[in-house]
């Protein structure tokens, strides 16, 4: 049974810039999109950077097979571009098939870690 | 009065290795799923968890008594296994009763505690 | 223009045990349901508590003012009963007029902030 | 395409007194209101803020450009009042054209950095 939403908007993106010194990538700050495809059928997934002073980048192109999820980190994506670090960011996330987004962030900068998640936006 | 929704879905679930040196189960970092059921009638509650890289396992049965909150830790799921430690996962929750679900995780992975929380995706 | 609904049920819930120790009142650990009613009518509201082993407890009483929002501490509830301590539960918040309801938990049983905050969720 | 809402209610708000001795904006405690226009129109947004004792102040003005992205800090509104500190707050977030609005604290009183975020509430 498919649950979920085809649009979904993230308001709020921000990458530190990276840390160096850690070399532990659980541990390095980073945002993620949290996928999940419960249906039987392969979703095609399209995210779309927005910013605060220059024009959308995008699509990132990605397949979250059917029956899988995938914690998709802000920090990998490359092509088009590397997201840039110490930026204000949206993305919107568009799929051909019915999937769940939830927004999750942690924090490294200092010795403590910091955590946030929250539901994406389900657009119609 | 009955609240909720029948399905649910958390997209996000990670639970770090076990730490045998905290013996205090309030502080063992740890993944719950928050459920609710406000009625009258008692709830069958099953759980399935979606991964990246595998088919789905589950489900997981537990009852929910009418009027009663669980706060389930997906630590201590053990039928029909474990929940992988260090490992994406994700999971659909589906009740035959209306129920209410909110995600919570608490690290501690550090000497600092980090919490996060939201409200579960409800299905239709 | 009033904006919100009139049912909303936050199923998660914890205080740790008092913290004589820390006496500033901003950072003892607390549970927080922030109540927002825009509308022109006073709202009388009423909050229920659920919890995993035994009845409902409630309702506890309050009004909230046309146009005034209201940070409600868990901890600070009396009447009927106080909050048990280190006790799981849940809650659903009744009001006769639409209001916005957001969860959020401070965390301060060791020396590093915690923090977690949700929306509630929104019953018909 | 335009995605979102064009009422938006977020219940929870605080932010700590100054902290003088945090030099670095990053680290400063702040409220953000992060919000997303997704659509090809630019949008004129008003923001009320609300509390627990007197009457509610605003509008806060300002334009969210087509296909733009802004992290509204609240410790920057000025005009016509900046935000008390200390003191609980509410916000309601009205735009002519649909936008999302996700809500973030990061909270620096002690060391290590806490932090919360959720999606706002959208009223209809």
């Amino acid at each position: 049974m498919p649950i979920g939403a085809k649009v979904w908007a993230i308001a709020e993106g921000y990458i530190p810039r990276d840390n160096f010194a850690e070399r532990d990538r659980r541990f390095v700050s980073h945002e993620t999109a949290c996928l999940l495809n419960c249906g039987d059928a392969d979703a095609e997934v399209r995210l779309t950077l927005y910013f605060s002073d220059r024009e959308p980048v995008g699509p990132y192109r990605f397949k979250l097979p059917a029956r899988r999820t995938l914690h998709l980190r802000f920090n990998d994506l490359n092509d088009p571009h590397p997201v840039p670090r110490e930026t204000d960011f949206a993305s919107v996330i568009e799929s051909d098939q019915p999937i769940v987004v939830q927004h999750t962030r942690l924090d490294s900068r200092r010795e403590a870690l910091a955590l946030l998640s929250t539901l994406a936006y389900a657009g119609s």
